[in-house]
This record gives structure tokens, sequence and C-alpha cells, in this order.
């Protein structure tokens, strides 16, 4: 049971979005940017480092999310995602990937924890360095959106079906069209 | 130095500001909604509630930015703030204060911290669940900010008096209200 009453039974961020409308918006904003705007790394690929960070932090209902978010827009899918999620280094991903996921794995332990030498190893496969700042701040975002979900102990759904369903409109609309459409608005 | 070449100068969180015009909007509009917006917790414990947890994650710049701006608008000014670093239960500091600083450094440690009791604290001191919210988020939301600004190796000035500074035009104008004035506006 969530620690407090959000008055809906919305699960995940979507209660906390109807609960606060003026911080949901900026947070999805920031999620579309990151996560869907124009960038050389493939929407499949920027869910992806969102749905690993989340499966670092244990957040139930942001890794079932991005997994499956990731999963509709990568060719392989959620194997894809479980293999990533079990070890970025033996999956079946681009170097530059891995080297990506290996700074995403060390931000979440801590902003101290990057290493130079990560962030030249991630350069020498190719990386830009939009590529790298992308990187970090999608997997600062998720130490966020973990802690804001799991912090107030928001419900996760069990059945995978419903996550499926949201990653098809995701993947057609967008966070801030998703947002709108549910009608969580500012308070009058 | 930092790790990707940020084209400008700008200490800290501001270099990436200008580096990422687009992710700096909704970044700066968070911050301006949890730590400005109309609020029951003053303008002052919010920003001490965003210095703590950016003393717990170690970041340097964003604790001395946000230490500044507390301070600015506390009245027991950089001494209480200096205090609550230290040992926010014997800061002379409100019960209630006590109790939200308890849950942000759970927050702090992972969303899985956060236990019924601690909720259960704050409320039992008068918090409100709005109050308990945006605690959690504004101590998940500096989770993000501290690791992004060390993730990326920006530069933390070590001049007190330009923090100061800056801290006299974020009381009177705002988070968002700098950021359009440094020019940092979406790529063309």
């Amino acid at each position: 049971m969530p620690h407090i009453a959000l008055g809906s039974d919305a699960p995940g961020i979507r209660g906390l979005f109807a609960f606060r409308p003026e911080t949901a918006h900026p947070l999805n904003a920031l999620a579309e940017v990151l996560l869907r705007g124009e960038s050389t790394l493939s929407r499949g690929e920027r869910e992806l480092i969102a749905a690993y960070v989340s499966s670092l932090n244990e957040c139930r209902y942001c890794f079932s999310s991005h997994a499956a978010y990731a999963a509709a827009q990568l060719p392989e899918g959620m194997t894809l995602v479980e293999q990533v999620k079990r070890d970025p280094e033996t999956a079946p991903i681009s170097a530059k990937l891995k080297a990506l996921l290996r700074i995403a794995a060390a931000v979440q332990r801590g902003g101290r924890e990057v290493r130079e030498e990560d962030v030249a190893a991630a350069r020498a496969e190719g990386a830009t360095d939009l590529e790298i700042h992308d990187t970090v701040l999608i997997a600062a975002a998720f130490c966020m959106y973990n802690r804001y979900v799991d912090g107030l102990a928001t419900i996760a759904p069990d059945d995978p079906e419903s996550y499926a369903a949201r990653a098809a409109r995701i993947v057609s609309d967008g966070y801030l069209a998703l947002l709108a459409e549910s009608g969580a608005a500012p308070r009058p």
C-alpha cells in the first residue's frame, strides 16, 4: 500500500502523476527528451539503459515498464532486455552500448564512481560526447524515478500484459501525450 | 576537468545546461516547482532538504549551491545549514523537519529504504501527505542532480562568494528566469 493517500488506484509513477500534476509535467518532459527526442542512440537503446538502471535499483515497476518499452522498440525484444539485465557484458549488443551501460552502472552507484577510463572506453568504441552526456543523465534520472516510485511504496502490477499494453501507447504517442490524456493537470 | 567537452567554463550543472538546453528546461522547471512553488514547507526548508541530500551524496557543487540558497532564505542562515549537515537530530529545527529529513536520508540510500514507521513519524509531527510526497521527490531529484553533476566531473568553484552571489539571484528570480537569462535555449 502506498505510504500516502494518492486518491486513485493508478499503479507506480502514474498514481504520483495524478496526485501531483505540477511535478508530473517536468518529469514527463524530461523522459520525453531523453528517451524519445532526437538522438544518435535509438529509442530502444535508451529505454534499455533506463530498464538496466531500474533493475540495478531493484525498482520493479520502473524495470517492468521500461523493459516493455525497450522490448517494443528493439528487434530482439524482451529476450535481449533479459540478457542485458542478467549481464550486459555477455549480451549480444554493440561494444559501444556495453561501454555506455558500464557508465550507467557507475552513475547508479554514485556520480563520483564514473572514472575517466570508463568515459575513454566509451569514446574508443565511437560514443560521442552527447551520447555520453545523455547516458549519464538517463542513469541519473532513473535513480530519481526509481526512488520516487519506491520511496512512496507505490503498487507494481504483476501482470506483464499491463506493461505491454502501456508500451504500445508510449511507442506511438510518447510520455507527454499520455500524461495529457490521463487528465493530470495543475491543481486550480 | 569535465569528462566531456562542454564548450563553456560555466561551473557545475550550469555548464551542463548550456551544453544540453533541451534537458535544461525540464530540469529547471522541476526545481522551480519543488523548491519555490506553492507549499506549506518554506523555501528555506526545501533548500535545506536539497542541501542535506547533496551532502549525503558528497556532491560539493550542489551542496555549496543549495546550502547558499537555504542560508539566504532561513533566518538562522549558514550556521543552521552546517548544523543540519553535521547532524539533523541535534540541529535546532522542528520535530517535523527532522522527521522529513529522516525520510530524505532513507530515499538517498534507496527508495526501498523508506519504512512505514518513518512516514508515520513524520505524520505524527504534523507532516501532510503533500509534504511527505514533496520531501521524497526533492530527495530523489537531488539523487539525480548530484549524479548528473559529478558523473560528468564538472567543476565546483572553491570560492563561497560565487555561490552566495548566485543565491541572491535564485532568491529574487528563481531557477527558470535565471536559465532563460543564461541564453540556454533549444539547439536550432
